[in-house]
């Protein structure tokens, strides 16, 4: 299939949508990102590529992080990583407390704040250098150096009450084995990880190649893990529009509130769009409308 | 792939596991069932046919019958049918109330028991013979006349206070349209239709086959309303249990109290499996081992 | 203290407010009340009376009726009453399934909803005229023969389908040991009791007078259950506005959606208002305020 | 009333119930307190002292001073106070989030801890000594120096976790002013108060004077903000068991993980009772039974 003019018409009809939604203004260096803009590309599994848009405009990739960071986790912990983390959906918001009270600190699945707060806590203990060692895999999975955008780090954890509530109250039911400003620092470094579409369709690709690095073809998670991170992104990865994703889109997608959003369809291709105008369940308007127009025009789906 | 022999080595491994779990007792006709049966039945999409262990032994579909009475109120109402009912999953269990007073009466998906109601509602406003008609559907789907259990439904009305509860609470916000007397005869009766593991396999071969019947080639749901319902059962299928079965097994599922699970992988199979045994979330045990095991054995996942 | 003349400027100043809130719209019979009625009457506990505005005008008692067949239960079961009944204050609305559902089936207190339901189930075991029992108690409480309202029953039957949701709740925790229907035909003319004001302070007498009735001096309850009922009263007699009427008027209080409310001085007096319209919380706005003037012009209150 | 006699009687019949119960363990310097003993003391509104057991230890007062912080707020800022903190009953453990979450950081009242952070908030505001502020209070209110116990302060910093989790809660929904390491300092030191029975019997008296200071007779608060300081302890000062203190009791009362209980019957007397082994609602075992016996001896109650 050739895939560059599906792109072309999408971006194209996707561009008047940039207007509707709004960025996300809880810190200034996202509330003061033009809403206008609009990137799609794509990586297929044996390495062709498409872009449109400003397929190569780095953005604050947010909680898009949160599935490399569970990538991390499973690398370094494998089975030993779900004592702590439950793996369904949450059915709530993804910054509620509702939930963790209910359940004893335990965060429903890894995809939602408290959970990635938790795969977090786990790369702290015994690694001094947890930024740096995820910096590390992000950069060789996206073939090129990724950085994190000090300024958006430090305004997370400026304003980040929220993520300091969970952190605390998951300590406070002995969930979390490290000090939470040490847990944080790092949460809030991996969402401030700045990639554009087309690195995060190259360091995503594993997800469609059974677990393989695009590059290298070496294991980054063997094949079963790999079919469980995409149902868990399926299942989890959109907070609590993750049914309405399925049920309109199909695919396991990650978004994140600058705007991004990864989508996977196994053992064919990654799709990333991006557009910061957000809609109310905090997904990304124009994008949303990409993914569902290219199930549409490529009749691709898990389902 | 020829899969008899795949079936056959996954009854055997399961044997031991149907002394595990504990049947259904909330009515004596389930509580009566031999819980040491275990059958096994898929059906490709070219119309093959693989069967091991009590694969014709019919039982009471339960909560199974929610996918067919929603196939049926997707061909009546089509896009209308979504007014009164989410596509979310729940994270609660499947007869929960707490959600539906936070959402003033609004079920989250159709396949749990407060969205069934809901669905059966609508089928029978205006349709004088619901029961009759769903009945219809499912023996032309199964390419065999199919009946209801009188048994169970009566149990079923003399014992379901919790879904009288549910209705009533619907009925409360406005949100069931008929007395609920009527709408939970419907609901009673798709409860108590009784089915086999072959029977299912065939009947819900349309999932499999982009919504046309295994037959008749003729459409029961179009391709794009076939992905839909692939994906809310993946989401919502095994009511709280929906993330470990996706995680686990990362097919479309339906299970149902009577022990049955139907598993679908689109373009593929229909698979079904039955054992009496139910575990913790209300699921069968060696059921749900039967699919893990076949998903390890044929790699076919949708992930 | 002479209370005639305090009566009547507190309904000359509570005249206005009858035009503020809503009647309760959801029966007929309570929908067609003229709004813009206003009563007031009070009994000491050594017999003195005042009243002013419609004191002598009959209302639907509606939740009114939870104290008094409380009173029954407490002299039929005595501490068994309370094996299925709470004693905290809800913090929810009167009619939540929530609670219900996170403590199985048990309600918080006798005097939401639910809790009546609970004390209507006890009642109607062994006695087949339940209904015929409890209005005895009430007039021979009030002094004068009171009555069921049958079209309000028959409304309340008809349109009351959140407490059969209720009520089918808790049968399915197993925690309500008669037909729904009995049950609840109890409840609903318990609720459709016709009494006025100042039938009301002398029915309720009791309560300032350490249990013991208003004319013949008969226990009705020992002064132990009283002070329980009073407690109740303050602590969960209006809803989840029972802290702002503790904070604001300070006295044990029962409302109704009638109008009317209820309030008990121990040792001193009964306090009976009436006005139809409702606020927010349903409780009488202009009855509220008349009970906060009489506090403030008499500096009667338990704290 | 001869107090002194019926205060000995009372300390005998509790002596064997300081077995029961367990002392709070979280911070090592409540988990040493010897748990069998037992205190109790009185002020009559004249004057008039009694009391028995060590009721001249001093013990952490814990969350009794929430009351004394109230009243500091109520002198300060009267009815402003109220802009962020509810007065309703919680119906949920004292330190739960999940009313938080539902009612947007709003606490339900000041005397579960978010609502006591709420207060310490508004005392923090424009008052650069507020901890020392408070202790004047307490001091003058008592008529003797009280301090705060450093190590309980500093181990309440170390462990809240659960306090930090619910200040940056509300923090997060724009509810509190200040950092919340300051508010938190004020919090974890009023908790750290130490006192006596003798003292606190003293110190609370205005709330059985209508408001007037023991020794002085100046007003600490005008008789209505009293009325509504007792009627928020009866409906909320002993966390989820305040319905069944109200029924069993009936006095308006706080109580603390240290074991103590203040108690209060307007117009006539304070009674604080305290004995380390809390049960399974976090109040105090011999404390509660304590109080059930000096109500039954003497009648008195304000119901």
């Amino acid at each position: 299939m050739d895939f560059q003019p599906i792109l072309e018409s999408i971006a194209s009809e996707c561009a008047p949508l940039t207007r509707e939604g709004a960025v996300a203004t809880y810190i200034p260096a996202l509330a003061r990102v033009d809403q206008r803009q609009f990137g799609i590309a794509l990586r297929t599994v044996d390495g062709m590529e498409a872009a449109a848009g400003s397929a190569t405009t780095r953005f604050s990739i947010q909680s898009i992080s949160k599935v490399l960071s569970l990538t991390l986790g499973m690398q370094r912990l494998g089975e030993r990583l779900w004592e702590r983390i439950g793996r369904e959906p949450s059915g709530d918001p993804f910054n509620s407390l509702v939930q963790l009270e209910h359940e004893h600190g335990v965060p429903r699945n890894p995809l939602i704040n408290a959970g990635a707060i938790a795969v977090a806590d786990r790369l702290v203990s015994g690694d001094a250098h947890a930024k740096e060692s995820l910096r590390a895999l992000v950069s060789d999975l996206a073939g090129t150096p990724i950085a994190f955008d000090r300024e958006v780090a430090n305004s997370e954890a400026a304003t980040g009450f929220r993520n300091f509530a969970m952190a605390n109250f998951m300590k406070s039911f002995g969930k979390l084995d490290n000090p939470v400003d040490e847990v944080l620092d790092l949460y809030f470094h991996q969402c401030a990880l700045s990639m554009s579409c087309a690195e995060l369709a190259h360091a995503f690709s594993y997800l469609a190649r059974d677990g393989r690095h695009p590059d290298s073809d070496q294991v980054v998670l063997d094949p079963k893990q790999t079919r469980r991170v995409n149902a868990l992104m399926l299942t989890c990865g959109t907070y609590d529009a993750a049914g309405e994703f399925a049920f309109r889109i199909g695919l396991p997608c990650k978004s994140g509130v600058g705007g991004g959003i990864v989508a996977v369809i196994p053992d064919r291709l990654t799709l990333v769009v991006w557009s910061p105008g957000l809609g109310p369940t905090g997904n990304s308007v124009a994008g949303m409308r990409a993914l569902e127009l290219f199930v549409e025009k490529t009749k691709l789906s898990v389902f």
